[in-house]
């Protein structure tokens, strides 16, 4: 990745640096070297506020250049940091929310003269929030990847199949289309294989996890998603992978018909498109999210669809979720979040019902937030495509 | 799960437990609730030294039954356990090596009259080494299922194809026989998607994570793996697969070649095949793990392969390693490793060589510690496969 691009990542973190008063961050965690160095490392990037970032790395072992400097363990750094002529840091911030307490409490202790601080990564995923151009580009090609890979879901439909079957073979289309397959997502407890694809009355089974809707899943291990439900006549299905084709986690759900559905169906899903549509007018700049959800809930509130509306007797507590490097970043449109939209975030909204005895319905598309109000990046009919 | 198996579990923990003067346990990252607790589920069980287990369970809202709880946060526990006649730990171990920081911090603070310690994940990882009858049994069919996948393999090439191309149908065979498709590993910083198919002078790419191999990357933001690789004629390619099928991820490398490769790659295929009969040969309850490296290392420099076995410039330090619910247990076979072989000890072991200008070779199988030695979990013919 080009220097540029990256000077302009790190000064958006050292920024907010400067506000808290912290004078360096070690950075080791993989989406935040990538979003600071560009690609994964083994090894940590050392980022002055006052000067230019230096990478100690450990592995590959192949990476050469002007500020990087190869490292075998963590107490090697004061030392390693001495010798680029920099000062020892008086406020160092970690990444508190993702390394271990172990790792974290090792690195602490390389800098016993130091104030560690935990917000590392509550700051980078606050800079992370609001995306570059060039980061907007690359969710806008995902976007453009991932609804080809979904126009050849009916292709691959065949009768009889299981939602694993088919699930598989969306897969499949997605690895063709360029999806790199891990799909990337902020908290240890958040396990998910590509993406979810629920039909009929699995979707209404609570999960662990905290993704929009749940699902029984194939084994107790992974207990979300797919449960081996045969694909029949009257049901509607979702699919709602994940889009990681370029580093870049976009998210798009997508209902699908096996037949005819109950007229309900149809009506359900026109209010969650209803729902999206009165959230595009309204979101700009400016916008408190907590304000879109409570838009959404008043909607399928008098569209009488409020007891089936993001799940069934266990709820999602959101309707939409920022993007980016991960799947689950800032902002967050749920209830009591007061934070306002800035032209550069990107998110997911995601108004979705689950129907019993039919299955899920409703959409999801990513947006960028604009000076005017919002870009759609998933450009893919949104009707019930009848299979 | 059966609570029999679960109380066994429960109690190889609870033994080293009391080795340690540790009086209670909390446990809530995923792979260990799968050990201790069977599934999945946001929350945290509870696991005292001499009293049963206690569930206190946030997500799926539909689990109920004997010394299962409701809890909303973390905050709640102390009054829970009083709740449940349990007096409050002593001390208390914590999944140091796993919980983020922050988390760590904030479960510590619900204990203020406790010692808590971060020795859970280690302990437990310790516990997880020994595998009962029934984790053999699943990584047995996880064995099984691993290779009726490979055998297929053939019949998905074509001529003309990338590794890209072909490792996405590999992928599609291994869901087909019902692997979950997660890869599980221990460490934040350890990422792959399904596994690695590395062909030619890929697998010579140094990689920033701690596998076997490396590979290029699709992309910098998953530097490993395939890299678009037009697969021709003379070339050599691995597969390397994670086989999690029932929650447990066997681990099994085959190798297969475009036409005829140089007779020195047979030789140093048949090397490896000659170093894994070698361990097999000498392995067995109380063989120190390093003595097993050592042999290994030896056998390759005798034959003339040092310079390129586990890779070239940058090497694994490994030729084996635990496996269980994550790709990466105990025990090493690595350097200054003096752990000994005990009967239930399940691991993989890959000797494996990258010769410049063909590709990987060597073989990698999951094996299980008996009383009297080894017995192989992933029966599949091991020679290059011509495709």
């Amino acid at each position: 990745m080009l220097l540029p691009e990256l000077k302009v990542r790190r000064d958006k973190i050292r920024i907010l640096m400067a506000q808290q008063g912290i004078d360096a961050a070690l950075i080791t965690c993989n989406v935040n070297l990538i979003y600071t160095y560009g690609r994964v490392v083994s090894g940590y990037l050392y980022l002055p506020l006052n000067a230019p970032a230096r990478l100690f790395i450990k592995r590959p072992n192949n990476i050469e250049g002007e500020h990087i400097h190869p490292i075998r363990k963590p107490e090697q750094l004061p030392d390693l940091i001495k010798e680029c002529g920099l000062p020892a840091p008086a406020r160092l911030m970690l990444e508190g929310d993702e390394l271990p307490f172990t790792e974290y409490s090792r690195l602490a202790a390389c800098f016993p003269e130091t104030e560690v601080i935990p917000c590392g990564t509550s700051l980078i995923r606050r800079a992370r929030s609001i995306k570059t151009n060039l980061e907007i580009e690359m969710l806008r090609r995902s976007g453009a990847a991932h609804t080809k890979a979904y126009e050849q879901i009916p292709s691959v439909y065949q009768s009889g199949m299981t939602d694993r079957q088919l699930s598989i073979e969306i897969e499949r289309l997605m690895r063709l289309e360029g999806c790199l397959g891990i799909f990337r997502v902020f908290g240890q407890s958040m396990e998910i294989f590509m993406g979810s694809l629920l039909a009929g009355d699995n979707a209404a089974v609570p999960s662990p996890y905290d993704f929009a809707l749940g699902g029984e899943g194939l084994d107790p291990s992974l207990p979300g998603g797919v449960n081996g439900t045969l694909l029949q006549a009257g049901q509607s299905l979702m699919v709602d992978m994940g889009g990681n084709f370029y580093g870049y986690m976009g998210d798009m759900s997508r209902v699908f018909s096996i037949g005819k559905l109950p007229e309900k169906a149809y009506a359900a899903h026109q209010t969650c498109l209803e729902i999206q549509e009165a959230i595009v007018q309204q979101a700009k700049p400016g916008t408190v999210c907590e304000d879109l959800y409570n838009l959404a809930i008043d909607r399928v509130t008098k569209a009488g669809f409020a007891d089936y509306f993001m799940g069934v007797g266990q709820k999602a507590k959101f309707i939409g979720h920022g993007i980016g490097l991960e799947i689950n970043e800032m902002p967050v449109l749920a209830p009591r979040m007061k934070q306002e939209l800035e032209p550069g975030m990107v998110f997911a909204l995601e108004p979705k019902i689950v129907l019993p005895g039919v299955g899920p319905v409703g959409i999801e598309n990513s947006w960028a937030v604009t000076a005017e109000g919002l870009e759609k990046l998933t450009l893919c009919s949104e009707e019930i495509v009848e299979l």
